[in-house]
């Protein structure tokens, strides 16, 4: 038999469409001869579409799109994700499913036993869990097949790095037992770095296991702060992945499960090439799903807006990207400098609008109440909220989307100006931890050809300029030092004795994880940030901000 | 025998604390001769946890503080929450657990079987269900009795706007069957409009149906943006309610199972006086709990800031919160003379600074940019930034906490500025719809006897003056229709043909629905607020920000 494996990129909460790219991919794949054609999970609604499920004429639309779909498939069967009412009289009103449609009509609908509710899931908030899994006898090109559903969280019971079943049931070795010849499986599986091949490996496993071949499809595209990969794949009863969709783009592939082809033409992309892809995806389509096209950024001649100016070129093309300088009388030369010279090689509007007045003024004005107290953090602030009023002036004026570009190293510790480098709508890089921008860099510029971030950005010390010949150093240990114990502390979750046994300083530790619990309340006002660590400030880190705790 | 309520409120993630707020009621308890004393859901890590319930050393310290609490339970039976490990080879790490220790051991750990999984509840992300409901026999002062514990969720099943069983499982009906003698249930049920009195109700019809009397004590505090109210209570086996502690304050009650009193000291407060008292309490926990001891405001001379900075001396004293006047060109001369008529019925800090110079070189630094464009938005908002850099300047300089004053209409439709009037660590009246603001208003001056808010704040029409002669009528339906139409969208989560039919505009309807959709950029990035109503906008309400919907 043909699957095609339709990996598209739904928007949330565009029911209608979403049906529409289902449903020209159907004819795609009838086009093709596909005897059976795989949506991602909650295609319909789009993945992940919160608390709009909580709106009953939402749900209706999503039920009524599933009987389109079913009447477009006709000599062909889809398998598609959408919401289904729960007709019981107790739990949550929906199910998490996926209706197997052929010959004009719904053969089955499969409900999703293994609900995440951890991280950046929620399901458990809206979903009954099934409580089976049924084999379904089909009938394809002539031949009988017994074919097992599934959906996304469904395969990952045994996730090597929870060291213990999240589940109790086991959907999987259900389906071996009842000798189904194919399992389907319908994901939404948003990316992080290095999950692309853990994920694979999971799947080639399983597989492997239970002797039964696997077709997935994962959904593609930006959802706010999730990116979701695709690298939609078929692994033969061996284990081995014998096709595989692109990673970061819609694609339709098909298996021809008679005939498996002798090579694997698309790779996955190494470690900071998905990085980079993710963010560039991640970026255009918060951007262009929020009804945007262009985007604007404060550039300081340093390394993050620097990477976050070149992503967004990238995403949007350079002429969607509105580069503004804005030097105070503390800033060096070289930040106005490099800033304009980023500009250049990226071929982005540049402009320059200097703070020094509004700088004064504000001094001028708050002097009454400042009267006798020593410059700090308040002064420095000034500058930050001085910058971060122009550049959403020009985004109210002119209809860009405000960038910010603070990285996952300053966001975790609170280096970082609430309300002034922290305005903007989407946070491109801030699950990055500094050394990673560094990388990102130096990426940008190989696949470049060419210096688009300016050596010298990349070359000198970081610094803020809030004040005279200050670095970031003043305040922060050495950025590998630091990236280090916050991958531990954030990204982890360890103890602070565990940190500590693995070779830091407990007092360093304690003043970096007490930094990140204080800075709590300016991340629960932060942009959205796009996720491609494991653990992401945003939707999959929940922390009470009124909160004492002891080290 | 004699039990008492111990209605305490406990910091989130401060174990010690907790644990000493705990051993000290024991003692009291002990001290009146009490044979049981009975402390809220989690009270030892503080409810609710959040993600501290991923840090292990965070669990094992909690469990630690049981065996504390335990030695300490001599001569009385104590029930206390905690988080408890979950040793089975599967699912969620952790059960919700009491412990019910007596004799200086714990004699049973309860495991809540019923969890909430919906609105500001993420239970399931962390907790595996307890899966049976035992009772236990236990000898109190020589007499013996069969004791049934429970953990908030598992009474609610049958809540009655649900319509349906939220889960399968009735632990109440499982403990009528195995006779128990009194039921005990530990919760952390949190504040909103009308909840006191349904809370009782749906307590009051669980006993009655099972003749089985009912002890239950509820945490009292602000943990972030909810406000538990406390108000514990014991129903006797009729279902009536003959021992009740204080709303919003800690409290500790005696219940006398032998000999009922014959009268209820303790109301319930009405609806708008428990509004004003969550309100102060939500602020006062949020701001000390936070480690603040002031706070400064921005006083428009409007309703919204007038109310807040009433609240705010209640919760804080006058001395610790500093009102402050930021006229510009456009801001009237009643602005000014009734945010300074206010700061001196309230006797609080005032201090007036004009923010006409930072307006006129901002729009000077702006000028080249905005050329040939005509006045709008990024004008207006121009204004609320310069103010917010102001507040926030303040805020940095002398470590006052700034409060944000804008109420729940104009953030559901929009109608604030991102970093202007949005700027502030707790936004005090954000789940307050502006009707019941003018309510709370009126309430706070008839409980002062004396015109706190100056009535000429109450009389004038709303205006943001942002612009000559604004009103906010121009931009918005009359808040009576405004509010009732977003308390069925936001609130009820009603669609929009339902909203029509009870008798609004469907134009009218979809223009506002359309606004509160398309501003949820801005509420993702908005202050913690102090929940008072049945679904604000904060951690209850999870909505896509890059969506598309239609109407």
């Amino acid at each position: 038999m043909l699957i095609a494996l339709a990996q598209i990129n739904p928007t949330v909460g565009d029911i209608d469409g979403n049906v529409e790219k289902i449903l020209s991919a159907i004819d795609v794949a009838r086009s093709k001869s596909a005897n059976m054609v795989l949506f991602p999970e909650l295609s319909v609604p789009g993945y992940p579409p919160r608390d709009l499920l909580l709106r009953k004429n939402f749900v209706q639309r999503n039920v009524a799109a599933i009987e389109r779909i079913a009447s477009a498939s006709k000599d062909i069967i889809s398998v598609v994700g959408f919401a289904s009412p729960n007709t019981d009289s107790a739990g949550k009103e929906l199910y998490n499913a996926a209706a197997v449609c052929q010959d004009g009509k719904v053969l089955s609908t499969y409900r999703k036993r293994l609900l995440p509710t951890y991280d950046v899931f929620d399901e458990s908030r809206y979903f009954a869990p099934g409580d089976t899994t049924d084999s379904l006898d089909i009938t394809v090109a002539g031949q009988p097949m017994r074919l097992g559903v599934t959906i996304c969280e469904d395969l990952w019971n045994d996730e090597p790095y929870i060291n213990r079943k999240l589940y109790g049931a086991d959907p999987i070795a259900d389906l071996a037992k009842l000798g189904v010849d194919l399992i389907v499986n319908i994901s939404a599986s948003p990316f992080s770095m290095g999950k692309q091949r853990s994920r694979e490996e999971l799947f080639s496993r399983q597989v492997a296991e239970h002797s039964i071949p696997l077709a997935l499809v994962n959904q593609v595209g930006g959802n706010d702060d999730l990116i979701f990969d695709g690298a939609s794949a078929f692994f033969d009863a061996s284990g081995k992945c014998t096709v595989r969709c692109k990673s970061f783009a819609e694609d339709m592939q098909f298996v021809d499960t008679d005939s498996p082809p002798s090579s694997l033409p698309i790779e996955l992309p190494k470690d900071i090439a998905a990085v980079h892809d993710a963010l560039v995806l991640g970026t255009r389509d918060y951007v262009t799903k929020c009804g945007f096209s262009d985007v604007v950024i404060g550039l300081s001649g340093g390394i993050d807006s620097a990477v976050t100016a070149a992503l967004a070129v990238e995403a949007l093309g350079k002429e969607s990207v509105y580069g503004v300088a804005m030097p105070s009388r503390i800033s060096s030369d070289h930040s106005v400098d490099d800033a304009e010279q980023l500009s250049t090689n990226l071929g982005i509007d540049h402009r320059v609008i200097p703070i020094n007045k509004i700088h004064k003024v504000a001094e001028e004005t708050l002097a009454p109440s400042f009267k006798g107290t020593t410059p700090g953090v308040a002064e420095e602030n000034i500058q930050a909220r001085a910058r971060g009023g122009i550049l959403m002036a020009l985004s109210n004026k002119f209809g860009w989307l405000l960038l910010t570009t603070g990285n996952k190293s300053e966001l975790a510790v609170g280096y970082c100006t609430l309300y002034g480098d922290m305005c903007g709508g989407l946070a491109v890089i801030s699950d990055v931890p500094k050394m990673m921008v560094y990388g990102l860099a130096r990426y940008i510029n190989e696949r470049a050809g060419q210096p688009m971030i300016p050596q010298n950005t990349i070359d000198k010390v970081p610094s803020a300029e809030l004040r005279e010949n200050q670095t970031d150093q003043d305040s922060l240990p050495p950025y590998d030092v630091l990236d280090a114990i916050l991958q531990q502390y954030v990204e982890k979750e360890l103890d602070i004795a565990d940190i500590v046994a693995s070779g830091f300083d407990r007092d360093l530790v304690v003043e970096i994880a007490r930094k990140v619990d204080r800075n709590e309340y300016k991340r629960k006002q932060a942009a959205t940030g796009l996720k491609v660590t494991s653990r992401a400030f945003g939707s999959g880190r929940r922390m009470p901000i009124a909160a004492k705790y002891a080290y």
